[in-house]
């Protein structure tokens, strides 16, 4: 038995940068790689598939990059039963204190036929000639029959025995076309454990893709029927519908452990952090509901839930935010909202309502909520204060004037009015009217903050087109969001920004009187 | 046995307007939900879960405008065990032709201590009352214990068989936390129909949540287990992670009709646009590796895959896209891309290369696939006439200024260079700069576009912040699409319309070309 096969537990062999990163829309260039790379390592996966050297020069320099600056993990590139891709890959991974080579041919009788064009018995001798020439160049060989899930189970023990007696010490089950279903999947490991001869001295592994929804259930399957290495990507990235997901399949491990009784090494604090930068580099955004990571992950909105939520989180949470390193869950108030959760989060803004505002409140929240997609803080502050949270200041903006377009240097001018009466009026060129209204607004209120995050985005289409901008910006130690709508896309950038200044302006205010209140009783709102 | 318990089908519950809409950012106005029921309708789902009547005066609106306006599919209200529910429902199901009340109650652990703060028989007795006054309203009523599956078996099967006697002729259970596994949720379905007496008498229904990525796989192993509906989304949208995805769970059923042997009713060349009219509704979009209805479902980059694809679809595809409503698979160039796949796609450009010139071309392409994200078919024009795409005209940018900002009219005007050498310089006010910037755009080229898509989006942050645009855009009978990225938004949005333009010309012209080319000897480009 090889070292590795005897731990058991779960290894993560993390495809992102390979089959992740060869999906439309999802390539990387060796800088961003070597951020994911790091990213992966810090989070303690077994093995990075860093990419496919044989597959373009580019692809080869990231595999040697990263074999280069990575260490503490074993480093692997994807080849085909070829001598050139194989060689490619040994003098990509030369650099690597751990490596492994995965080769791989297609078995499926479809692939056989239409893409290989070879007989069953050749192909096997291909892939044992592969195995035993990757050995050569290093002691650690994975070995991949493609599309196996749709591979005749007895031509599978067939070709696995054999790359097994030529030296493969992990042997992958790919799912290639995301064809399998969970039981099958598990049957499908449980007979090559049956029919396989020394099949107990290599890790067997499962590649799982998403076509039908199913690559972690598919993934999770085969650990149960014996499998003790996922290979899985970030955001579950790759092709057609995708990879198994990382994060998704961890967390299974790690929430249903009284389950599987099986551990992954990963520090799962990472999680979030690598999805977001998965997502940065690749411009692939998680949408809302993706487990695990996405915005929503953890957020609530009905009332029923948030009365639960409020009593005891572990009614609607099975695993908390921070353990995939998010912070805490938001509660976000909408239309399903009971009056438990509203009246929680007037607290949180500094408000102490009497029974009868709490009622009026809640009743005018009732409605609004019933014609507005989401409800912010900003909606609830507006509320309570009878008071349009963008004229809520201390700054209002009273002219922005913009001159740009093509070469010509992009100029903002604001003037902005302060509650003291105090007015402001200021210029900034920028990088474009959003960078230069923005260099604009900081100099008129004399404050600096970093940018975290700018989006807009045309919420309708047509004639009344509007563009909805959103800024999260930091200020001192804590960040802000603002977010406004306009037909005008730079009058809606300047808006959120503003607003995130304000609320930067009120939040030390509501800090400092809070001080100022422990001190003295408590302030009350209105009679 | 009622008439619905004796179809051997699987049913699909729609919740997209209750459960998918209770998600944060999810909210719909009543004019998108009965948008969005109609699309359901049109499928062919059998029950659409129009919304919780007594939430809010809203919601009882929506439920009551859908029960009035969409016949031929069963409307149903949810509803707590209250009488009050209970009654708002049936109000506002009365313009229904075929409608359903559907009561829920927690029934966990930690349910009843923490949110109910009730005992288990009081539970029942609540539950058996709501079912009874729900059927002196309807004839059609479903239950639902909350978190059922972390509810004890043995309470499970007490507070069902209790339902069942009261007159439910359908029993859903959920997996509200989206905690269960396949194999156990299986196994629970098989122990309620081991000890429920009467329950060949109704529907078992699954209701699954994603939080762990399995709310597919545990729906499906229900049915396994003796479900006859399924519970879900479109887009699985709904709280958290939300739900069970329709069109996934729909496709798997379909796909692997070997596996499961039972039916759906719905029409599948409904999921894409439905899924579409979903995201577009709640601005919930679904990423491009989305199972079924995302960009990349059915697109394959890797050269070695598109080599196989374009010899036999199959290879790699276990659906058609048609057969979810999507056009034709895209395939998608990349660095991955093959020499194949390369060749393909230039005669679909309409170019007709020599073997030598397909050669230089192709090494030309990978250099650029591997320092380009993705490639578009503009980039392999401008390889193969070795001009920049921007550039190939026939209409160029040569000035663009806008005036606008705050209150102000947006003004813009262009001043565009045509390979004829013609010049035009034209102005147009419109809602803010980019409305005016593409007015002026049209007026120029005396073009009238229909705008279908208009995105802008910031691709980084921080001191080279980039903005990128995509528009797409119909000129007579077909769409073209065009992006561009600057610093300067709308600049980006004006470049990336005038390739849209262009692109539509030299369509026109390479048509025309076409034709005249049938009369004579093919085109063959270079010396």
């Amino acid at each position: 038995m090889n070292e590795q096969a005897k731990q058991d537990r779960v290894r993560i062999f993390d495809t992102t940068l390979r089959d992740g990163e060869q999906a439309p829309g999802c390539s990387m260039t060796l800088r961003e790689k070597l951020k994911v790379a790091r990213a992966l390592r810090d989070m303690r996966v077994d093995i990075i598939e860093a990419g496919f050297a044989a597959a373009s020069p580019g692809d080869f320099e990231s595999v040697r990059e990263v074999a280069n600056s990575i260490k503490g993990v074993t480093i692997c590139s994807l080849a085909r039963c070829h001598e050139g891709d194989i060689e490619k890959s040994a003098r990509a991974l030369e650099p690597a204190a751990r490596k492994r080579i995965h080769v791989f041919v297609a078995t499926s009788e479809i692939h056989r036929k239409f893409k290989l064009e070879m007989a069953r018995d050749e192909i096997v001798r291909r892939a044992v000639e592969a195995v035993r020439l990757a050995r050569q160049a290093c002691d650690d060989v994975e070995f991949s029959p493609e599309d196996a899930s749709r591979t005749e189970p007895e031509y599978l023990t067939e070709i696995v025995t054999a790359v097994v007696e030529a030296g493969a010490t992990t042997v992958n089950i790919p799912d290639t076309v995301g064809y399998a279903m969970p039981e099958q999947f598990q049957a499908l490991f449980e007979h090559l454990r049956d029919t396989v001869p020394g099949v107990e001295n290599v890790v067997l592994s499962a590649h799982c893709h998403d076509d039908l929804g199913l690559s972690v259930a598919n993934s999770l399957a085969a650990v149960v029927g014996g499998a003790r290495q996922i290979e899985c990507t970030v955001n579950g990235i790759g092709e057609r519908a995708g990879n198994c997901s990382l994060e998704e399949v961890v967390m299974a491990l790690k929430v249903r452990a009284d389950y599987f009784g099986l551990d992954t090494g990963i520090e799962t604090t990472g999680l979030y952090p690598a999805s977001r930068l998965v997502s940065s580099v690749t411009g692939m955004h998680t949408p809302r509901n993706k487990a695990i990571v996405g915005q929503n992950a953890f957020a609530h909105e009905a009332g029923i839930h948030q009365h639960g939520m409020l009593k005891h989180a572990e009614t609607y949470e099975i695993m908390r935010p921070e353990s995939v390193g998010m912070h805490r869950s938001n509660l976000v108030l909408g239309k399903h909202s009971g009056r438990h959760a509203f009246r929680d989060r007037t607290r949180q803004l500094g408000f102490e309502l009497s029974e009868d505002q709490l009622n009026r409140a809640f009743i005018e929240f009732k409605k609004l909520a019933d014609r507005k997609k989401e409800l912010f803080d900003a909606d609830i502050e507006a509320l309570i204060v009878h008071k349009d949270t963008a004229a809520m200041g201390p700054w209002r903006l009273r002219e922005l004037r913009i001159n740009t377009g093509g070469s010509t240097l992009a100029v903002a001018a604001v003037r902005l009015e302060h509650d003291s009466g105090e007015q402001r009026d200021e210029a900034a060129v920028g990088d474009g009217p959003i960078d230069a209204t923005f260099k604009a607004l900081e100099r008129a209120t004399e404050m600096s903050v970093e940018l975290i995050h700018f989006d807009v985005r045309s919420v309708t289409t047509g004639e009344d087109a509007q563009g909805e901008a959103t800024v999260t910006a930091r200020w001192g130690d804590s960040s802000y969001r603002g977010r406004a709508v306009s037909t005008d896309i730079v009058e809606a950038g300047a808006k959120a920004l503003l607003e995130v200044l304000n609320r930067a302006l009120r939040a030390k205010a509501r800090l400092d009187s809070g001080k100022a209140a422990k001190r003295g009783p408590r302030r009350r709102l209105g009679p």
